[in-house]
């Protein structure tokens, strides 16, 4: 695949800004000045570390900056599901954060979840000259960023890795939390556990369900297809999935809901219901307390997402040219009621 | 006051894009696209609209043009308290998507409620040239805006007004709605209804209290000072002015919360009491459905208030030079079962 191997780590290795550093006598905060041609570096300084960069043949950066030069823009681009969701809110806040730690800004786009949208804001946004891309994918495919990543803008993928380019990612442990609400509720004496999930298209849903799955699997239970329901969940969908896994002669007294989203309509559906299955969400949302029972959830640190995001997006602006990272973030579960109810 | 006097419209009428568009027979978009310096208008066409504008003397958004020509950033820069907040995240979607709509972008800002940070948020999209600004007050003073709107960017006020600059600005009907939460108790029996209220020098906050002392006085209640409770409200001071207000020898049986962060706060405070008070909140939330009893709320569009300045926004930008408008969006009572409790 050509767009795989545009934006792999070549096999000869080229110098990096710590060699160039090392090589002048200076700070690598020095030399990521020179090279983005930055103020308050001694002119002296700066043609030493210019010279080391020409004799150690350090390119790659410096070739993207000299592209880009005077057109830095000093903004990062955002693009995410929908800047109204809490999940999208949340990483923004803390994506602007760490801008500003820089002095610099962010343009947010939401794509609605519709891969044509998150093609056209992301490819708007590099016209526009940001410096770095952070891209919440909608779509699988991701090589209409290659020949931009290529000249050195820097793209990093959050919550779903990218498709068909390799690129730094920032995801949470999707599977390890799933599999560890089985493992909670199968302590509390659940053996008919129901997971109503998300599209299995989506990365998130595919994996929660792989965590099911091991989490059933490790605690012998049975595996059972009645007991999932995947696909996207309008609210009287989930009511409908909700009847169907309690409901029939082998009703599930546990349900994992998918996400936010899904974990909602769960709580709408049961509103009022004498009897109820023990619940664990994905994902913690605001008054989750505050029901009657209050929710367990599957918790992670929306903020420390956007945070290592932008971490790996100054890393690479700085002159990291290492192979792609991937970092996982954890996920906790936070009992609060609603999962720890007995089996009936 | 020079800052004021500078934003004033001004006693000789000026020739507006409706008058450019008259004159030479054409739409006013027409004009505003040869005043942009768009495409799609025919030479001729652009050149009768250019002798047009000479005519009459249309000069205030072309001046302005010229001084940015070239510079469009096709940008709109949003000053927010928290874009992780519910109400600014709805609005940076609403606003989004007017955007849009004309192929532009939208840099964000959190100001955290600093007036300090405001100010450095929007001068800094502005020296980015955006091509407006809307700004949600953190403070009261806005003069540092005059120079800028006096060459030609348009600024929009949302929630609050500005201070010492008139500009156009969007809000909601923050007195009506508190009036309308009064009667509403009182019509299911309640003589002590209490309000607490975020810090008076918020305009929204004083303009609640205000409506609240309306409603009262229409109700024909006597004013009891004991039953207001102004300030920031974190958890535990709202607990506490929960129950000052709940408790002494002549308790309220009704409590009015200011927003929806203080609504949340006393829902918390109340969870597991015997007895509630009747409470209605101002600003819908999530689930404010599903907790027992559900919330009773004062409810207003904030996806409206988006659209309706980025509509003001851009008839300044197609050439309306009329003086400063204010629109006030509607607030509705939305009855859930908490404000319908009746007095015991």
């Amino acid at each position: 695949m050509t767009t795989l191997s545009a934006v792999e780590p070549r096999r000869v290795r080229r110098a990096t800004m710590g060699d160039v550093a090392r090589l002048a006598g200076v700070s690598i905060k020095t030399v990521s000045r020179v090279v983005n041609d930055e103020p308050g570096v001694h002119p002296a300084t700066a043609a030493r570390v210019v010279a080391c960069i020409e004799q150690l043949g350090f390119r790659r950066h410096l070739g993207a900056r000299d592209l880009r030069r005077g057109s830095s823009s000093k903004t990062i681009g955002l693009v995410l599901e929908d800047v109204a969701n809490p999940f999208s809110s949340v990483l923004t806040r803390a994506v602007e954060e760490a801008a500003r730690a820089r002095g610099w800004h962010v343009l947010t786009g939401s794509s609605d979840a519709q891969p044509s949208r998150e093609r056209e804001l992301a490819v708007e946004f590099c016209a526009r000259r940001v410096d770095g891309l952070l891209v919440v994918p909608a779509g699988g495919q991701h090589g209409y960023l290659a020949a931009e990543m290529r000249t050195g803008t820097p793209v990093v993928f959050l919550d779903r890795p990218a498709g068909d380019v390799v690129a730094d990612t920032v995801l949470v442990d999707n599977a390890g939390g799933t599999a560890a609400a089985v493992r909670h509720l199968h302590a509390h004496g659940h053996r008919r556990i129901a997971f109503l999930g998300d599209a299995p298209q989506i990365f998130t849903a595919a994996e929660r369900l792989r965590g099911f799955r091991e989490g059933c699997a490790r605690a012998g239970l049975g595996w059972d297809d009645e007991l999932v329901v995947m696909g996207p969940h309008d609210a009287p969908g989930a009511a409908r999935a909700l009847a169907r896994v309690c409901g029939g002669e082998r009703p599930a007294t546990a349900v994992i809901a998918g996400n936010n989203r899904i974990t909602v309509h769960v709580l709408r559906a049961l509103a009022g219901a004498a009897a109820r299955p023990a619940l664990v969400g994905f994902d913690d949302f605001e008054l989750a307390d505050l029901v009657d029972p209050p929710v367990t959830v599957l918790a992670h640190d929306t903020a420390a997402m956007g945070r290592a995001a932008m971490e790996l997006l100054f890393a690479r602006l700085d002159g990291d040219s290492g192979p792609p990272r991937r970092v996982v973030l954890p996920v906790r579960l936070v009992p609060r009621g609603s999962g720890e109810l007995p089996c009936r």
